[in-house]
């Protein structure tokens, strides 16, 4: 987008513009925050900082944009300047992607002069949030699975396209095999996976030519949907099919895939009836309406499923479809600030978060410290940006699942199940503690 | 988006690469329909058309996108030829934005070589379903409102860039008056509103400065919000500033906002305040958590609230963040097609949806029946695309409000209630009937 720089909530151009016209350009220290768990959740997972280091590294105010911000009379050509020349030239410190985390931990932290901190406030809560949202709605499908393949089927129920590829992204990070967003896979390097539509057998004559159709076009292996008209006879045709281009040397059924009824009846029906049919080699795919906890029932009761195609209620986040987060204010021109609107209350400061491990290297708590304070643990906010450019090389894809693999391994038992558990305790340290109240004395 | 071509899922390509090997160029007739309501929700408001509109213009697999489909060994010569010379050039049938539907109704139909017909698919639930959830949130928010300022906060926990757009574009049509997202005002001329946030007012060195430098900076009228320490200190503060101002002439205090606590309660100690200190004139704004059922209740509490800021609720449909949607063949070289997976059937043939008012105007019922049946109403279904391009101009969005306000005049009472009531039947015609059963006789 080329306009991105617009992607913005006005207030923070008002501000922005107000600022600057105060000559207030003393650095300001924002942190984002996620302030509870959604119900039932014991943990969360970073996610997201690639996408704002990319959008804080690209921030421009173009001719186009500049025009347009001037035509609605709001804005004065001096602050227009400004705009025109700015570059974000900020620090960034952060969690790596992949951490799992806790409410009330700062995951991303921003220094910068206060206008520029406070203008792209709106773009990276709209990032990570829902980054974070995702990896951590993805993380317990892979948990559910058990080591069955997940792929994302998400894109066409996801808000846009944006959240589609984000969805194919985050759910790659915490562990998903595959994805079936095309341009996810280009852009991300993300591996794609598809089989067919309803429609595909629907369009032709009969189904045993649908089927002897599709796996002609792909002899190095396919799916075939089984569900459209009848199942049994739809596994009959497809075990047939698998036979003969098994004799014929012509091509390979990989798998079926369900996509509606009772799917652990479908899938025990299905493995029974390829089998009997000689072919056990098959794999039984499923979809439909999965989640977390509809993939830990059909683990659970033995279901024959070794893939499950995971979409609307992953890409949605639909039982949790937003997270109560936020991105504060903590310290401007070396002074620590907080807000203590009722139920919003933040902490100040320039904050770590330490984690203390135990022998066995399970979390036994963090804490959220004053950045320069003495306190037990290993910090994991890592500095990433400098004068607003990348200070480290971006992890891979690839390290951020291994990242979250060994973060999954120190959570305590209990919390990694999908049932509500206690997660470590977080603590507020006493530097932390001491700042805050020397802020409320001194703003009343 | 230059690679909004592989915005796809992989499945669509493999199909349409099949009916390309398989010389099936016969043409496919699809229908996007909604299977049910929400909970709780009795009708919803079509929206997306437009959006749906310019993807299909635009739609072209560039040099770099073949390049890449090759690369992945998926796909073979002849198809990549073909993709690259495929422009969309099929006819679209759709009911306008704006006009409120029923489950089961098309509210899109697509007529096209079946390759290209598919191939669409994924994009275009993507932007429907989205675009109908959004609008169709906004509406009840607005119909709550009774007439009361709403406009968009929704941006920052909206899924990523498209979702916030959409969300101002949808809620806009559906009534709102204006947006905070200012890259949908600039693309959609949407007003754009916006105040100030906390971090402002925690910047400065005390609230009093902060109201005076932002009301300095806007002298044509500003927002100031209340909530960062203590909110009637911070009322008396801007009454005072009010005053000041009126005095001397130098601008004005518009509105004040509350962000948090009891809503019902800080708009009537607002209200009381400012009236008290001779400031009757300032308006309340109040956010934080709103959604239709929180804006009833400030209205049927008769709290003084003149402007509502709809966020994190309406931007996510929270209560309900995705539709049960499909996209589905009904017809494929002139022969009805349909789906009989269990739960999840269709109706076959090219359809319409006739659409009976009583004298009133208020709906009768919808039937849903074959396009050359001879069915009693009106047709909701217009010939907007034809041969690939648009055979009408676009609507502009007053347009569509327009139409929603009276397509919501139509709807019986109880309807436009937030309760769930009964909304008129939706009845299958005839022919539609007779055609499923020689659909299910030819193909078993």
């Amino acid at each position: 987008m080329d306009d991105a720089a617009l992607l913005t909530d006005l207030y923070e151009l008002h501000m922005a513009q107000a600022y600057h016209a105060e000559g207030m350009e003393g650095t300001a220290v924002f942190d984002f925050i996620v302030r509870r768990l959604p119900p039932g959740r014991n943990f969360l997972v970073a996610a997201g900082l690639e996408s704002v280091l990319a959008f804080l590294e690209a921030l421009r105010f173009g001719p186009d944009d500049l025009d347009w911000l001037r035509a609605t009379g709001r804005f004065g050509e001096d602050f227009l300047r400004y705009l025109g020349e700015l570059r974000f030239s900020g620090k960034v410190d952060a969690m790596p992607e992949g951490t799992v985390f806790f409410p009330g931990e700062p995951v991303l932290r921003v220094a910068a002069p206060i206008a520029q901190a406070q203008l792209v406030e709106s773009r990276v809560i709209n990032l990570l949030q829902f980054s974070i949202l995702s990896a951590s709605k993805a993380v317990r499908c892979v948990l559910a699975a058990e080591g069955r393949q997940l792929v994302d089927f998400g894109m066409r129920r996801a808000h846009g396209a944006e959240a589609a590829l984000l969805t194919a992204r985050c759910s790659f990070i915490a562990g998903f095999d595959a994805t079936a967003t095309v341009l996810a896979g280009r852009r991300y390097g993300i591996p794609v996976a598809g089989t067919m539509a309803h429609s595909y057998i629907q369009a032709h004559a009969s189904e045993e030519q649908a089927f002897a159709a599709f796996a002609q076009g792909y002899p190095g292996g396919c799916t075939l949907l089984v569900d459209t008209y009848d199942v049994p006879r739809a596994l009959g045709r497809g075990a047939a099919l698998a036979r003969r281009l098994r004799a014929d040397g012509t091509g390979r059924i990989d798998a079926v895939r369900i996509d509606s009824g009772d799917l652990v009846e479908q899938a025990r029906l299905a493995r029974r009836l390829l089998d009997e049919q000689g072919c056990p080699e098959i794999r039984i795919a499923v979809s439909g309406d999965l989640d977390e906890h509809a993939i830990a029932r059909l683990v659970m009761q033995k279901a024959p499923v070794d893939s499950f195609g995971v979409g609307t209620r992953l890409a949605t986040s639909s039982d949790a479809p937003y997270l109560d987060c936020a991105y504060k204010l903590a310290e401007y021109d070396g002074q620590g600030r907080r807000k203590r609107s009722t139920g919003k209350e933040t902490y100040p400061g320039k904050k770590q978060v330490f984690r203390r491990l135990d022998d066995d290297g399970v979390i036994v708590d963090d804490t959220i410290g004053l950045e320069t304070e003495s306190v037990p643990g290993h910090p994991l906010l890592q500095p990433v940006m400098l004068a607003g450019r990348r200070c480290c090389p971006a992890w891979t894809l690839a390290h951020m699942r291994q990242q979250l693999r060994s973060q999954l391994a120190s959570l305590p038992p209990g919390v990694t199940g999908l049932a509500a558990a206690v997660p470590p305790p977080v603590r507020i340290s006493a530097g932390v503690t001491q700042l805050a109240a020397e802020v409320d004395h001194r703003f009343g």
